[in-house]
């Protein structure tokens, strides 16, 4: 996760928002580039210490950790996303930005960009009207 | 997502989950097939009212499509097993399984699967002792 606090960063990370994202990142309090980390595997056997063979035996292929890198930094977005809200923010997941600019400006080989996440309380009026669901039906199939 | 519930689909589901993961998904009283869909743009006209060009302006293309149901449907997967857990159940979600056999067996060509969810009470000692985290320092960086 890099954290966008300085104005300098601010800006650079600005020009990389699709157009009707600027203004939004450019008035947020704070902004969080969330990232998957694609060599995830060298901190698996101090994480799973009861299996620390997987670094080798499940992760030695590159494409295999890009992967599973993608799955699961995109369930760690969600929870960070429920997190920011369950502490009394707004936040404002975005995937409108170029994702070479964002990889090369504030990553770099290693991670790849999920979303941008805008953070602080919203304005006023700063909500669209619930949008309509899918009924249980369209979505749950049971065999 | 497929729920599933009857004997004959879960002897299929077992059959088809790594070898590790057959005693649980067996005996767990409920498991649900979470996938991705992807002609999900035939949904977006009557679930984005604001901006219903969306799906022709945004996702004519199937490959930008499965980009994004696999974004949007892993977030959905996350809040999902939040759902499982704040309902009082446990849930165990789990990659290793058959992908194209289970996209085979209960899926079609527009559904990605994501994951399997064993979803039930847990046993006694159903837990591994909690595993360490990376601190601030190794996730976050601050620009």
């Amino acid at each position: 996760m890099v954290l966008v606090r300085s104005e300098e960063a601010r800006e650079r990370l600005v020009d990389l928002m699709d157009e009707g994202n600027r203004r939004k990142t450019a008035a947020a309090p704070l902004i969080a580039v969330l990232a998957a980390d694609n060599e995830f595997h060298e901190e698996l056997p101090a994480l799973l210490p009861h299996f620390p063979q997987a670094k080798d035996l499940l992760f030695a292929d590159r494409p295999v950790r890009e992967e599973s890198a993608l799955l699961n930094a995109t369930l760690q977005a969600a929870y960070f996303i429920l997190g920011v809200r369950a502490a009394g923010l707004a936040a404002g997941p975005m995937t409108g930005f170029d994702f070479p600019g964002v990889r090369k400006e504030f990553l770099d080989d290693d991670h790849t960009p999920l979303m941008v996440v805008n953070i602080g309380r919203p304005g006023a009026d700063a909500w669209f009207p619930r949008s309509p669901r899918l009924a249980y039906h369209e979505v749950v199939t049971t065999v």
